[in-house]
């Protein structure tokens, strides 16, 4: 159904509101229930994994592109400068669509069927976590679990910059930080804390067992110095010692996951070559 | 030497205006041939790179901090509200220094020495570049070759994301897209076009020379289909099937930079190990 809107502060487009305050976003997303996706790709990927349409906010030149997969959902049709207005900046996608969250998987969930899975802890900048699902899910990990501080996979920046891998591989959050890894250790998981301390042992010299869990720090701090002990091995990937004295001294979260992820990925294809 | 300003419009404040303005600032900043760092450690990053120091622009809180690097200098000082009138956005770390560009080496003079290189191709985003130039730093790459239409390494955001790497890795930009691979091939360098095209050698297969030049493509349409032809051979990274059935299929640019530096870094270190 379209209905065409004029006024950018029109209550009936709030899911829209200055989608770059981030502090704004995580409130209202969490009290309406919603995440926003953006660029018709990525609606139609969301659409596809099941989340509920609430509604949809597109311009004209746009609106076409969606009508077969929207079914009832309402589309509220507005000109560039309201949808401005709404969002907060030119958006250049053409379309935003409001979706239902949807309840969380627990960690055991995630955890049970997967042998290879990407732990964060704390990571903060949203385009890194949609980076990081992203390279995850291109290289066979079968699952992401989140401290409770890190960033929303499911902020309209992770979702685009994932380019919908949010939707494809499945994710938890754990409840308590402090007691974290117990559950990953119980489950048979061997840990692996990812440092650039070069003293640690390097990632092509580890022994991959059947579940590796890969754990990734934040970008500015790293990994919390208990998960660093309570892991099974400390691992890094090797740095230029050269660049080290310039200053360059570690990797960013996202070339660290993604050398890591395709280590593990060697690792498996070997292993399964072996047997 | 202190000056403390108070008007956003002050001439003297001319080298820092809209900073998140990409066009207005390519023209400006190549018109008087300037920089912009940000930060206090890339700016002490800049000066020991031997770029030279225009003018610092900083707030009362921030002005002791660069003291000892600055010479004879001239700081501006004014309030949050002054500086986030000339640049644009709120500056949260403190400092902005205008540097001198200096001429880029030419492309013989970066490669002659190298034994390993990456060479971008009209990469679009500056976060990228900035991300790839300190993974390739971190991971012992020589040099770096830009195509002509290649983002510049010295816009602000650009140098911010490499952690001043763009200081450290020398590089140089081509004359001549067409001909670009012709010199590199001159100087004895494998080519490798990276590609997330499957049927592509698998990075692991590849047999890596002594002079190893990785080509890395655009973000939206990957390498032309000229330099995928000329180059010695493609090469892709593996990727999840399924993963690519759900639409994830490629890696994003600096994910493939990361695992592709490392795989170089890794033969070669194991070819000097056989030696
Ligand atoms: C930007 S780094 C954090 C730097 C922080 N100063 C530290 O010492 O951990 C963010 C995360 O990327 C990963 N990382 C970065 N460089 C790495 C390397 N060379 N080897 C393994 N992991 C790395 C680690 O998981 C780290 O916690
Ligand atoms: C986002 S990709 C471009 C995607 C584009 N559709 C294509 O087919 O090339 C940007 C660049 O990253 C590199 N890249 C991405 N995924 C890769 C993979 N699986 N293997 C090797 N290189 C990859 C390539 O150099 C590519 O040009």
């Amino acid at each position: 159904m379209l209905e065409h809107l004029t006024d950018a502060a029109d209550p009936r487009l709030a899911d829209y509101t200055r989608l770059r305050d981030v502090e704004l976003r995580k409130s209202l997303e969490a009290e309406r229930g919603l995440f926003v996706a953006e660029g018709e790709k990525v609606i139609r990927r969301a659409i596809a994994a099941g989340y509920p349409v609430r509604s949809v906010l597109t311009t004209r030149r746009w609106v076409a592109s969606l009508a077969d997969v929207l079914g009832p959902a309402t589309v509220y049709v507005v000109s560039d400068e309201t949808m401005e207005g709404v969002a907060g900046f030119q958006v250049h996608r053409g379309a935003l669509a409001s979706m239902e969250r949807l309840p969380l998987p627990s960690t055991e969930t995630v955890l049970d069927p997967a042998a290879r899975v990407v732990v964060l802890e704390d990571i903060v900048d949203h385009a890194n976590v949609g980076a990081i699902f992203r390279c995850a899910a291109a290289l066979g990990v079968d699952g992401v679990i989140l401290s409770p501080r890190c960033a929303d996979p499911l902020y309209r920046r992770a979702v685009k910059v994932s380019m919908g891998a949010v939707f494809s591989i499945p994710y938890a959050r754990m409840d308590n930080w402090y007691t974290g890894l117990d559950e990953l250790r119980g489950a048979g998981f061997q840990t692996l804390a990812l440092t650039p301390d070069q003293s640690a042992t390097a990632l092509d010299q580890v022994k991959m067992g059947d579940r590796v869990a890969l754990l990734l720090g934040a970008e500015g701090d790293g990994l919390s110095s208990r998960w660093l002990h309570e892991a099974d091995e400390p691992v890094c990937i090797p740095m230029s010692p050269s660049a080290m004295a310039n200053g360059v001294d570690s990797l960013n979260v996202v070339a660290a996951a993604a050398i890591a992820c395709h280590g593990l990925m060697r690792s498996a294809d070997l292993s399964h070559q072996e047997s």
